[in-house]
C-alpha cells in the first residue's frame, strides 16, 4: 500500500474540518479530509442546519394561526410534518452537496472512512474496502461531538429521542418532555411546541438557558409559560419507565418527586467529544472529560497534532469551530494569526422568541471584578417591532464603567440573532459607549434597540 | 398676551425635532416644541412606521402564499385591506402617543398649532383660538418635508395617491401605475404588487432604486420583473388623462410615446421642504430649492437658529433627523460633540427583497479618486438564507485597495435592513478589511455573508 501525502490532513469535515482545510488549500498547502459520516459533520447535516429549516417552518406556522392579527384570512390552516423534515433533510443534503463542491474545487482530497492517527505525521483511514494511509506534517483533529447520554433516558428513537431523532421525527408528539434546556432542547421544545405538542422542559440548574444572562432567562421563562409550557427547574429526570405508548418520567424537584406521563422525550443534557478510536492515547494527546485539551492556538502539545471545534474546550458552536480552522491553517503556513478568544463568540437559539448574546453577562463581568453600567431597552419602545407586531422582548447591555468597554450583550425577540453581529463588530473594534452611542443606527429598523439600551447605561435612553 | 421663555423652541415634531427636544430637557434646558399636525410628524404618523407596519402584512401574505414550500397548507387566504390599513393606523396612533408621553415625561411643552419666527429669539404660535408668543435664545427648525407633486400629475386622492393617499388607499389597485423608484416608490409599489396589483413603475433616470449601487438596482429590477412588475427606465409621465374608472397616462421612453391605462397612480417624486411661513425671508435664512441651508453643525447662519432633519440637506432619513436633534441639543447645551456625516447615514427600503446601503456605491468611490478592491456574496451560499427559504440575495462590500478602509456596503435581500447595522458600526469605529475578517460572525445566520462578502474582496471567500 502507498502512503499518499499532504501538506495537513484534516479528520473531521465540519465547519471546523472543512473551513481549515479549504483555507490551507487558499494558502497553497495540500489537504485532505478524513469523514467518516457525512462531508459538512453534524452542523450541516444533524445540527445547525435542519433545525434552522424546522424552525422556519414553525415560524410562517405561528405567523399563519395569527394571520387576523394583520388583517388575513385563512381557513383549515394545517401542517405536514413529513413534508416539514423533508424539506429540512433536502436543505441539509443540499448544503453537504455544497461542502462536496467546495472540496473539489479547492483540490482538497477527500477520504471517506475512520480515520486514526498512527504518528504525528501518519493518519490510517479504514474505508470500504481496506484501508489508505496517508502521511503530512500536520494533523488537524475537527472530529465534533455528539449527544451526551443519561443512562436513566436511553433513547430508543421510538419514544425517547436524541436530537438526530427529533430532527425527523416518527411521529408528532402530543405530550412532549425535553430533559435540558441548552439551546438545543429549547429549540426543539420550541418547535414542538408552535406546532401544538403539550411540553415540558425539565433543568437540572436554577434557570433556562443558564449559560445566558439571567434576565434573559427569566424573560424566556415568561414568554414559553405565556406559550403554554410547563417548566421545571432544579429538576432531574430519575428514571424512565417504558410502557404501551407511553413513558413515565419520574422527575425529581426540590419540592417532591412526581410520575408524570409523556408520549415523547427529548433527551438534550449536552455533548460529548468524539476522541475513541482516534490513537490519542498512543500519541499522548490529553483529554479532559472528552475533549482534547490545547493552548489557545489549538496546539495539542504533541508537535503538527492541532485540535479544533467541538472535541476541544467550549464554546462548542459552529463559527468558533470555522475560525479555528482558519487560524489553524494560517499558523500552519507560517502567517501571522490570532487566537480565537472565547468570550467573542456569540450564542444564538433560534427559539421563540430568539436569544443571543456575546461576552459577560452581568453577573460573569461582577464576579471578574468590574464595575459595571447596565443598560436595557424593550422591544415594546421601537416602532419596527411594533410593527412587526413582535413587541415582546429586549436587549441588555453590560459596560466597564471605568472604561466604557462594552463588555457584553444580551437579546431576547425577534431577529436577535442577527442582530447581534453588530455587538461582535464592536467588541472587535474595541469599542466604547461614546463610539456606539454616535453611531446612526437606521430607523425604523430593531437594531435602534441596540442603540438605545447603550444610550440606557448611560441615562440618555430616548424612547423609554 | 404674556410671552412664556424657554432655552429652546422646537419648530415641529418628527424624529428630529422631538429627540432634540427631549435631548435639551436631559441637559437640563427647557424646552418646548411647537407642531402644526401630528406629534411625531410624518416619519411616525404618515412614513417610516405606518408604511413598516403595511408591509409587514403583505410579507405574511407572501409567505402565506408560500406556505406548501414550509410544508404548511392552508385554504381560502385572503387579504383585507382595510384591516390592513386599520392595523397600520393604530400602530401610527399608538406611536404618536408614546411621543406625547416622551415629551410629557421629559417635562417638553408642546404648543399645536402653526409657529413663525418672528425673530432670532421668538416664535409666534397660531393656535385654535389666538396665538402664543414664546421667547428663546435657541430655535431649532424641524419641520420636515411633503411629497412634490409634478403638475402633470395632480393628486386627487381617487385615481391619482400621494403617499398619504396610498397609506390609506379608498380601494385596492388593480393597474397601478407607480411614478418614481425611490424608496417610497419601490415599497408601495412592492406592497401593492405583492397583494396582486398588476404594477407598472416609471423611473425617470437609467434604472430603479437610482441612489444604490448600480449591482444592486439590477438585481432588485431583475427581482421585481420576476414578482411581475413592468419596469420603464429613462421614462417620463407626461400627461395623464382622467376617465371615468381609468386614467390613461402618456409615457415617454426613449423608443416612443405610449399611451397606457391604470386604475390608480402613485405619484413618489421626491420631497419638497416645509419652509413656507416661517418667517425665515424676514430672518435671512438662507435657503437652496426648498431645503435651508446650514453647515455641518445644522446652524442656519442666524445666530442661535438651527435646522434639521429633512428641511436641510439630504440624506432626507428619520436617523439622520433625530442625531442632528441630538447634536444640536448638545451644542446648545455647551458640550462636545459631532457633527453628523452624511456618508454614515444607512439608507433602508423595505420593499421584497429588502434593499441597504451605507457609504460609496463602487462608482462614488472611484469618482472620488479611489482604488477599491470590491467583495460580493450571494444569498444563494447561505445555510440561514436556504433554510429560511430566501436565498434570493446579494451583497456588495467596497474597499479602498491602498488602506482597507471600508468605504461602503450594499445589500438587497432578507432582513438586509437589520443586518446593515454591523458595517455602520464597523465604519463608525474605522475598520479595516483585517478587522472584519477577524469578526467571528455567529452562525448560522445570514450575517456570515457580510464576512464572506469582505473575504471575497480579499480572494479569500469561502462558502463561493
Amino acid at each position: 500500500m502507498t502512503e499518499k501525502s499532504f501538506d495537513v490532513i484534516v479528520i473531521g469535515s465540519g465547519p471546523g474540518g472543512y473551513v481549515a482545510a479549504i483555507r490551507c488549500a487558499q494558502l497553497g498547502l495540500k489537504a485532505a479530509v478524513v469523514e467518516r459520516e457525512h462531508l459538512g459533520g453534524i452542523c450541516l447535516n444533524w445540527g445547525c442546519i435542519p433545525t434552522k429549516a424546522l424552525l422556519r417552518s414553525s415560524e410562517v406556522f405561528h405567523l399563519m394561526q395569527h394571520a387576523s392579527d394583520f388583517g388575513l384570512k385563512a381557513d383549515k390552516i394545517t401542517y405536514d410534518l413529513d413534508k416539514m423534515v423533508k424539506r429540512s433533510r433536502n436543505i441539509a443534503g443540499q448544503l453537504s452537496g455544497g461542502v462536496t463542491h467546495l472540496l473539489k474545487k479547492n483540490k482538497v482530497q477527500v477520504f471517506l472512512g475512520h480515520g486514526a492517527i498512527r504518528s504525528p505525521t501518519s493518519v490510517s483511514v479504514k474505508i470500504e474496502n481496506g484501508e489508505e494511509s496517508l502521511a503530512a506534517k500536520n494533523i488537524i483533529i475537527a472530529t465534533g461531538a455528539r449527544a451526551r447520554e443519561l443512562p436513566q433516558i436511553p433513547a430508543d428513537g421510538k419514544s425517547i429521542w436524541t436530537y438526530k431523532h427529533a430532527l425527523q421525527p416518527v411521529r408528532m408528539p402530543k405530550k412532549l418532555l425535553v430533559v435540558g434546556s441548552g439551546a438545543i432542547g429549547i429549540e426543539f421544545a420550541s418547535f414542538f411546541n408552535t406546532l401544538g405538542a403539550e411540553t415540558t422542559i425539565v433543568e437540572v440548574l436554577d434557570r433556562i438557558l443558564p449559560v445566558e444572562d439571567e434576565e434573559i432567562s427569566a424573560f424566556a421563562r415568561k414568554q414559553f409559560v405565556k406559550q403554554g409550557m410547563t417548566i421545571l427547574e432544579k429538576a432531574s429526570v430519575e428514571k424512565v419507565e417504558l410502557k404501551k405508548n407511553t413513558v413515565v418520567a419520574q422527575i425529581k424537584t426540590a419540592e417532591k418527586t412526581q410520575e408524570l406521563e409523556f408520549d415523547t422525550v427529548i433527551s438534550a443534557v449536552g455533548i460529548v467529544g468524539n476522541i475513541e478510536n482516534l490513537g490519542l492515547e498512543t500519541l499522548g494527546v490529553k483529554v479532559d472529560r472528552s475533549h482534547i485539551v490545547t493552548d489557545e492556538w489549538c496546539r495539542t502539545g504533541v508537535d503538527g497534532v492541532f485540535a479544533i471545534g467541538d472535541v476541544v474546550a467550549p464554546p462548542w458552536l459552529a463559527h468558533k469551530a470555522s475560525h479555528e480552522g482558519v487560524m489553524v491553517a494560517e499558523l500552519i503556513a507560517g502567517l501571522s494569526t490570532h487566537p480565537v478568544k472565547p468570550e467573542s463568540i456569540a450564542g444564538c437559539t433560534y427559539c421563540y422568541p430568539q436569544v443571543a448574546s456575546v461576552g459577560y453577562t452581568e453577573a460573569q463581568a461582577k464576579e471578574r471584578g468590574y464595575q459595571v453600567r447596565v443598560g436595557r431597552f424593550s422591544f415594546i419602545g421601537n416602532g419596527k417591532a411594533i410593527a412587526l407586531g413582535e413587541p415582546e422582548g429586549m436587549i441588555k447591555t453590560v459596560f466597564d464603567s471605568k472604561t466604557g468597554e462594552l463588555l457584553g450583550a444580551h437579546m431576547i425577540g425577534a431577529e436577535v440573532t442577527e442582530l447581534i453581529q453588530g455587538y461582535i463588530v464592536g467588541r472587535q473594534l474595541e469599542t466604547t459607549e461614546q463610539e456606539l452611542m454616535q453611531t446612526v443606527f437606521p430607523h425604523p429598523t430593531l437594531s435602534e434597540m441596540m442603540h438605545e439600551s447603550v444610550l440606557d447605561a448611560y441615562d440618555r435612553v430616548i424612547h423609554l
